[in-house]
């Protein structure tokens, strides 16, 4: 997608040793590449979150495989690299995955062959990402049109997104938000209201900020004004993203998904959820009762870091000392809330049978 | 209520022309009494919010006239007091209703009599409403009662709660937790699930402190949680205020509420609003359709304020430059998922029959 006219991937490689990302840490507030040039770098990035998103995180992995063998080809070096980054985020799904395919590929080759083998597979990896979510956008697209159709010509199609499932968590495009950037790429005049997301605030400092600056009209609105729109007719879809959806099509993503869920039943609002196949769970059938819900830090809940008048970065309390905080990280949404699935390989119903239909070897 | 074992009012006369308050805008960080002795200074402290809650700007707008009738009790200087206050807060039901019972006092008074005359109303004002929200709270108590007693002995009845419908919003007891502090008082386990209640986190900041420094269990979360713990058993039931209820029973509460309710009924979680009858408005029916929506400052969206680790309150913007907001203020809850209504003169079903049940004067 692009910053300001000019296109980017949320990583890319710049030759010689050297893989470039954006600070995501930094964002909304500073625009900042960070360049990559070893192993501890390529950790440092994924543990500390300058890069985040399951599928960015694998490609992030994968590049940070190629620049560790430059310093050690060896098979020691192959294990210590895997080793390293798996410990970053050691629940991410997708980071294993991209380890071992990438220790898989890389294993049996000699050591001279294994710096190229690595650095086009890791390519081959966020090419894959690209691709996988440009099918989820054209998808999702075609259902934003047809809303579009059903309104006044000219009159923009209102979707309503939460969390952020947008390209800065993948390689490009996004998921969620991939249907968007199609749509708009097409020429459909549409709008986004933009959920801040509470606690970490992701709609309201990554997607507001993707949206900007690819040039898409959006209002960032907090996390509580969704159903009132949707009361009122200015909600025409609703899109998410997922981080684990079940064989049944029940869907676990940010926290208050849920509710714009049941708000979007209540009011007649289409509520569809982008993903990559990869992050459909086929072990699972009852979201709700098997999928553990991950309780972080409350600090999360308790303090808000931003941008001061003057330009200074501070993070401020806004709880009274000494009160509790919970802070739950994800809600299962239940398939009957699901208007449909939009996958790489076209939408669905949100049940077993309409997922087995797009993905027959499943079965 | 208590903060930390001594009991106060948000308002009260010290004598000799001096009325404290809380300053609620310094809350939760910082406890502060502040001693208005005129006209102005309780007018900016409406303004200013220094004072906030439908019930409180009434008791406030009458001391008031009472403190701007030591300086000047002629007919000008009565007309002077109520006009200025008048215009504090300009859409406040309260606010007149509270400045139109004074003048009617007042007004045909002797000179003489008008300062121990007001101060005697606004004293009497002030005790109404504690007497209102009591007995909101028995009524209310009786609910957590009944909760308590299908659990096991001494597990807690877990209550949610929206933004801030406690004592701060009124002189005493609160609406929406009057009945948590009434059945705190009677010794039932209990514990609040605080909502933050974005933007303006009156949750956060207001109703967490007075519970804490009350002393109930309670804890904060992020306003989109509330769903993940209803599906999971973990609320019994829902207790929130209302700004306006109509003769149909709809409630236009804090935006968010229409949310909370939609999860409570897709739980079987019982759904209560707290209310004084003063906030009905038997003139409307259709809560969603006839009742505007105010549309605040979009500031209070992208920027935030709170304490920093060392001490100092600062404002820090969380939404990227140029990114839009939109700041609804409250949205409406149907009264099909609303369970009852909690009014001083007992709880009835929010239906118009059940309102006039209690209220058949205005049948």
């Amino acid at each position: 997608m692009r910053i300001d006219g000019a296109a980017y991937r949320t990583i890319w490689p710049e030759g010689d040793g050297v893989v470039a990302i954006i600070d995501q840490t930094r964002l909304p507030h500073d625009f900042a590449v960070v360049r990559l040039t070893g192993l501890e770098e390529a950790a440092h990035a994924i543990r500390a979150m300058l890069v985040r998103g399951a599928p960015l995180i694998g490609a992030a992995a994968a590049y940070g495989v190629a620049l560790a063998l430059r310093a050690d080809a060896s098979d020691r070096g192959l294990e210590r690299a895997c080793a390293t980054l798996l410990a970053t985020r050691p629940t991410a799904v997708n980071l294993r995955w991209a380890l071992e395919r990438m220790r898989g590929l890389l294993a049996p080759l000699p050591e001279a062959q294994r710096v190229g083998a690595a650095e086009a597979e890791a390519a081959a990896i966020a090419d894959e990402d690209v691709e996988i979510n440009r099918a989820i956008g054209l998808h999702g697209a075609a259902l934003i049109r047809a809303a579009a159709e059903r309104k006044a010509p000219g009159e923009p199609v209102n979707v309503l997104t939460h969390c952020n499932a947008g390209w800065l968590a993948t390689v490009d495009w996004g998921t969620a938000l991939a249907p968007v950037y199609a749509a708009f790429e097409q020429g459909i005049p549409l709008h986004v209201w933009v959920d801040e997301t509470r606690p970490r605030n992701q709609g309201a400092s990554l997607t507001a900020w993707e949206l900007k600056h690819h040039g898409v009209p959006h209002t960032v609105i907090a996390d509580n004004v969704g159903g009132h729109l949707m009361q009122h007719g200015k909600v025409d879809l609703c899109i998410v993203g997922t981080d684990r959806t079940t064989a049944t099509g029940d869907v676990c993503n940010k926290i208050g998904t849920y509710l714009k869920a049941l708000a979007a039943h209540d009011n007649g609002v289409p509520f569809y959820v982008g993903l990559p196949s990869p992050t459909i769970d086929w072990t699972i059938a009852d979201g709700v009762r098997e999928i553990p819900i991950e309780e972080r830090d409350g600090r999360e809940v308790s303090e808000l870091t931003g941008r001061t008048a003057d330009g200074r970065i501070e993070t401020v309390r806004v709880t009274p000392d000494g009160s509790p905080v919970a802070n739950y990280a994800f809600d299962v949404t239940p398939a009957r809330l699901v208007t449909g699935l939009i996958t790489e390989r076209g939408v669905c119903p949100a049940t077993r049978d309409g997922l087995l239909g797009l993905f027959p070897e499943r079965g």
